[in-house]
């Protein structure tokens, strides 16, 4: 019986992921660079063992159905393959994200196996090569191995696709992130199948690529400069023209809700009273803000008045995966 | 004293025209296909004559100032080379258009000013030609001269850049629409501004005009079918992309107020319960609902659910450009 059990947090791109060159390896059309978030995380503990006949996937104390654990065993079969055994495993997993909502509780939860499987099997990876692994689980996973800024590298193939930190002297201590869960209901279109819908229909695609060196290079450059008014801005560019490749796809789609453009209305008058703050979203109707410590309680109460006290939750950066003894 | 009196129609592209190559002449980037809708319309007055000082401007019962009689004179400019006279003008127009909102009021009020102006100095303008003279007032007035479906040909200059009728053997009396009146506020962003925003920013811009042959033959095919799902799904599909590129410019911007994205979500839904409609936005919150007229009841009472009585107004096809003697 071998056991392991690991923490990792979820992680919002600045720079979106969106998009893959090759499905079965989850390998990205474009890097992408994200946050790590300390509000939503997953604890998962795995156990190989020959007592069990099948792999079994429990999340939030409930067994999960054949298409849920067929996912995990697929994930489960790379890291056999890796550990050199055939052993059945029992995957235990705690979500403390609300799922589906383009929250990227894949991303915390299919790090988190990584972390668990690793010091299961004592594979001896090393952060890159968790990333790696977490990546072939749920591309933006490969992020969630760190605290912190983390680029994930495109790469060309399996061994170059993976994530590293980032060096930002502490600038992430300085800011926080409202998340403002608009819906947790299943989305209509999987972020999977958003991504996918895009790269082969949408005539912005192209556009949307061709930009992004662009955004990379002044996003790092405001991380350097701990420049927060052009880290904003640029992550908020980058946003909406995620969400703008949407709507040129065939059949066309969006994420945003009401709610959303509420939002994301609230963060313009906010800047304009003079409260710095700038808004990300993912494959959901969630609205996150991003913001410097210092003016969280401003941009929180401005939430407050528009949204329920539940839907307002602050976060701020998080650390790398943790494992639990 | 010469006089002559108009009245033109507000059209709504089906095809949007988003983006100018010459700011001067108005010579649009692409092709665009309009419906004329008897709902809104202008009526203008105008009368050249020695007693007048200088050009007067009258909108609603009310003088223009100095920045709109401006606009007015620049136009009149034209029209007095045309018919080789120095005269000044008093320009009486009546607006019956929600200015500003998206709801093409320039369109009608161009086409009006330049039909009455035909008539005052008996310029002898035919249909292309006064297509011609509305277009250098406002690039979507050169549609209103005609009726039911029509086509603006981009052209490569002055003489080449004017719209014309679209044969269509009377589908456009089977249809309907309804305007949904989402906020008359001035916006934000005119849409003179932002199609220039996103001619010379967006990185979606191309991948936009390159979309637009095969939207524009589809739409055409869907014409000569009858087809209306055709038609409908056709024009959703490139309102969106047109709203899309917006996303990208830099300053981003968009025009949907979180009542558009209610409304998007009304007509989906519609749909979904078997009543075939389609929407489109134009550079405003607005949001216009295509329907056949047999299923009109059907949305007007779906939308009466959503917004106030006075927020729902429905039209039908209207006529082209008319002299009111």
């Amino acid at each position: 019986m071998f056991k392991g059990k690991a923490r990792a947090y979820t992680n919002i791109a600045l720079i979106k992921y969106w998009g893959k060159k090759d499905e079965e390896f989850i390998l990205p059309m474009n890097n992408s660079l994200s946050l790590t978030l300390d509000a939503f995380y997953t604890e998962t503990e795995v156990i190989f063992s020959d007592t069990f006949t099948k792999d079994e996937f429990y999340l939030d104390g409930e067994q999960q159905d054949e298409k849920a654990t067929k996912k995990i065993s697929t994930f489960l079969d790379l890291v056999r393959e890796k550990g050199q055994t055939t052993l059945n495993a029992q995957v235990i997993s705690q979500n403390f994200v609300p799922t589906a909502a383009g929250l990227a509780s894949s991303a915390s939860g299919l790090a988190a196996l990584a972390g668990a499987c690793n010091e299961a099997l004592q594979l001896g990876l090393d952060n890159a090569g968790l990333s790696r692994l977490a990546r072939r689980g749920s591309g933006s996973a490969c992020r969630s191995i760190y605290g912190g800024f983390v680029e994930w590298e495109k790469g060309v193939d399996d061994f170059t696709s993976y994530a590293k930190q980032i060096p930002s002297d502490h600038f992430e201590d300085d800011l926080a992130m409202v998340f403002l869960l608009l819906n947790d209901q299943q989305k209509d279109v999987s972020s999977r199948d958003g991504m996918r819908r895009t790269v082969e229909t949408s005539s912005f695609y192209q556009g949307w690529l061709d930009s992004l060196d662009a955004d990379l290079a002044q996003l790092k450059q405001a991380i350097t400069d701990k420049n927060f008014q052009s880290l904003g801005e640029t992550m908020e560019r980058n946003a909406l023209k995620m969400h703008g490749t949407t709507l040129a796809a065939n059949p066309p789609f969006t994420y945003w809700s009401p709610d959303s453009l509420k939002a994301m209305q609230a963060v313009r008058d906010l800047r304009k009273q003079g409260v710095p703050c700038y808004f990300t979203m993912d494959a959901g109707p969630n609205v996150k803000i991003l913001v410097e410590k210092k003016h969280l309680a401003a941009v929180k109460t401005a939430c407050n008045h528009l949204f329920s006290e539940k839907q307002v939750v602050s976060a701020q950066a998080g650390s790398g995966i943790t494992i639990i003894k």
